[in-house]
């Protein structure tokens, strides 16, 4: 199987640790997103919306989505647990995912794509014509990182992980916007949550943190 | 178990069909998030991030995320199945559940949310402080509903329902996201898509659409 992947992007970011920790191979095919490869018109008849990660399966199955790659190798390769064991654990987890995804990333990405010169016209990303960046929605974003911030690290004072007491998707999810926050965002990482601080430095220590 | 629920709000309506289509009973507390209700002190003691739907189950977990909800049930009341029934057919919905999310009901509730004078400075749901609407991100947010509209129709030329040939939660997203768009947002329902509107009338015609 092939991943259509960009090694600085958040999102294929995701799926590479997910898939690390599951210890799954495949192929890349490595994208510069800023170049436009993922709007090249041989792209789009894989992947209309032309966003990464898309995964194609050997059946030619197309998967054009983050957590879709990872629930399916979450279904095929169960071990390591990272989405949950019951109904309970499985829910608990997808909803902390989420919190990650739009409280963290969403606010990460959005201050970077309205702020990064070469976005000026591409404030949304993929297939979507042209959209104007809003300076406005960069500075939202901001502000919504400090929140993730201060909210992630009180949750991480009575927790191991960001979902409970094992590492999860959510931490998958948590960590690749602390990390595109702090780099492509430019948003200092925030050194007096020691929480937030304990938790980053074991999820960077993990091997699936440089995958 | 008890549902926070908010009738006009978009996600709190995908919980309340996701449970119509699987037949789960449930008491309903109703809240005005114009009038601020979701900020209650009370309310985010129980749900800190102030936003709808949130469920409390009997033993006292509280769900609050609507795609977490729907996932609580998917594995507890397995049939209607919504989600999916092996790897590849749960990760192709859930691709396109997030599609529905990201690329339509994201879009009209940026249109919404950023053009309604009562969420002047509630530019984001929840509880996050004041935060200034954001004009242009109606405008995107319109837009982005436009290509969503042209998207589906087109999907639905090929395709029964937004996720293939079944009824999924997908279609639940997709529903609320263009009930939303063509209320709220005042964005006037795009007539001139046959299949869009073959597929609208068909899951308007759904007891659960009244939930």
């Amino acid at each position: 199987m092939k991943l259509y992947d960009s090694t600085l992007a958040p999102n294929p970011r995701r799926t590479r640790i997910f898939l690390a920790e599951k210890g799954v191979e495949y192929e890349k095919v490595e994208f510069n997103i800023p170049k436009g490869d993922n709007l090249d018109p041989d792209f789009l008849k894989i992947s209309p919306r032309g966003l990464l990660p898309t995964l194609v399966l050997d059946d030619g199955t197309v998967l054009d989505e983050s957590v879709a790659i990872c629930r399916y190798f979450e279904e095929t390769v169960p071990e390591p647990n990272l989405m949950g064991t019951d109904a309970r654990s499985k829910a608990l987890i997808e909803a902390r995912q989420r919190h990650m995804e739009f409280d963290g990333l969403q606010g990460a990405a959005d201050a970077f794509r309205n702020s990064y010169p070469g976005f000026a016209r591409r404030g949304l990303g993929g297939s979507v014509g042209e959209v104007p960046a809003i300076p406005e929605l960069a500075d939202r974003g901001k502000a919504s990182v400090a929140r993730f911030f201060a909210r992630l690290d009180e949750y991480l004072a009575d927790h191991a992980y960001c979902a409970g007491d094992t590492f999860s998707i959510a931490d998958i999810t948590a960590f690749c916007a602390v990390d595109f926050a702090t780099t492509a965002a430019r948003i200092p990482f925030p050194e007096d949550k020691p929480n937030l601080k304990r938790w980053y430095d074991e999820v960077s220590a993990r091997p699936s943190s440089s995958a």
